[in-house]
């Protein structure tokens, strides 16, 4: 039987995206609260015997997660014989181990949540700092996409004479796989700590060199934007191109967005994980063989 | 040991009226917002060996579930030895069953999840409509705090010749425990349906009896205040005297209060159960006993 798709509120561009690559149908379902702030949810179509699959990023996910857990309770209720998520932008990968004492270990609790659920999860560039694997704290099967090739496509497509800049040591490995794959050279940054809490980003050594070069700095999350801003700052400064910033994950904290435009970047570009106005790169066709493996 | 109690942000008037009744220790945390909407959370106290209960309310249950789950999972972690809930409003009461094909089954879930992490419940008049008893969906231990004696003392003390008003037919066995314990007469309203969405209250047949009495409108949750507000109204229109309004859970949706109050009600009293202004009747004393119980 096809498939079917359950597109949370928010997620339609993605949504329809992913439609118009797989053959599925859609679950209709209405959703409110109520005064006290409950979730009303009634799911509006036929999903006996269906294998569903709920399309919902995590950016948010405390005020999520019991509507889309309802989702996965009521999806069964009803007779679905498999219910999977897809969380573009997955929550929770941060605190996965005690920086402090007495921390609490999100990760590991929100993964345990997910887990009793769904059948499945598929996510995109999860932010996997410390981990190998998020069967290190899923216990349910995970696919991930990778995001790198599209940056290159996009960045191939977009952006002449590009050099793709990393925001940090770690970040190495994944910025020369979208190197590598443009292909262009690439560079990433130092960071500078100034004492606990206080980190900055090093100039670029020899920045006077890319000279003929368009700067394209690159990263998993753009949140605060901070150290996209420093470093578009350094660019100016020499007198460089305008850097464009490619971000796979829009989270952007409020403000972070247009205080990286007022730095002076040339372009914002992120892919549609999280819905934002940047969003030019789209995810869909490359959830297209992660979904076929899950659903078969 | 000395058993200790967490509590809520917001929720400090009744944890403060808790803890002077009870030999607790506070567990002292920190707690705040990443950019994207997470939740950091770090215990501050040593928990080892401890039983420790968590005071939160729920109102606005779907932005309180996550911390709540993480805080009940970092307190084991960190070695208590028991972890418990007192919620004295008890959220997702109402979805219990379904009235329209397709509806999630809210309740059950929710009941699901609360059971999976904590050792026990102790709650205030929850909303059992069609239930008897929490136990049919919750798994853990619960307890039952009655707030009718406490509406009861403080009727007697505050209010002159009352007349104790029920919303509905349903409400009758809980507005005459209350007008019993005063002692004091009681009514019940009796709901007009016009349609399928459109209930009104009928009139209080021979109003003009009650000329000698206070009226005090009595319900567990005011939420919307719809049925008060009308029958506010009846009582204004027939010359009576202004009625107090008494509820125990101050769910409030946004404007209800003032409406009420606009209404002409003399007075708007709620008990702690949710903190806001009208609060007057404090639960604490009440919880002491149920505490003792599931902490021995």
């Amino acid at each position: 039987m096809t498939p079917m798709v359950l597109v949370y509120p928010g997620e339609e561009s993605l949504g329809d995206s992913m439609r118009s690559e797989l053959p599925v149908e859609s679950v209709d379902f209405e959703m409110r609260r109520f005064p006290d702030g409950e979730t009303y949810l009634r799911i509006d179509s036929n999903v006996q015997g269906r294998q569903v699959v709920i399309l919902c990023t995590l950016r948010e996910p405390d005020v999520k997660i019991l509507p889309l857990l309802f989702m996965a309770d009521a999806l069964r209720d009803l007779g679905a014989s498999r219910v999977g998520l897809v969380a573009p932008y997955l929550a929770y990968m941060r605190q996965d181990r005690r920086f402090n004492a007495g921390e609490a270990l999100t990760s590991r609790s929100f993964a345990r949540i997910v887990s009793a659920r769904f059948d499945w999860l598929i996510t995109v560039d999860p932010h996997l700092h410390r981990r190998n694997s998020l069967s290190e704290i899923y216990t349910i099967r995970t696919e991930v996409v990778q995001a790198a090739p599209l940056l290159a496509e996009w960045i191939r497509a977009n952006v002449s004479a590009p050099v793709v800049i990393g925001p940090d040591a770690e970040s190495e490995q994944w910025v020369s796989v979208v190197a590598r794959a443009i292909p262009c050279p690439h560079i990433v940054l130092k960071k500078v700590r100034h004492g606990d809490r206080s980190v900055t980003v090093a100039e670029v050594p020899d920045i006077e060199r890319w000279g003929g070069y368009t700067p394209v700095l690159v990263d998993d999350i753009i949140a605060s934007a901070r150290t996209m801003i420093e470093s578009v700052g350094h660019w100016r400064t020499a007198g460089q191109r305008a850097p464009v910033c490619l971000g796979v994950h829009a989270v952007f904290a409020s403000g972070a967005y247009e205080a990286l435009a007022a730095a002076g970047a040339a372009r914002i570009v992120t892919t549609n994980s999280v819905p934002h106005h940047s969003n030019a790169i789209d995810l869909g066709p490359a959830l297209v063989p992660h979904l076929l493996r899950v659903l078969s």
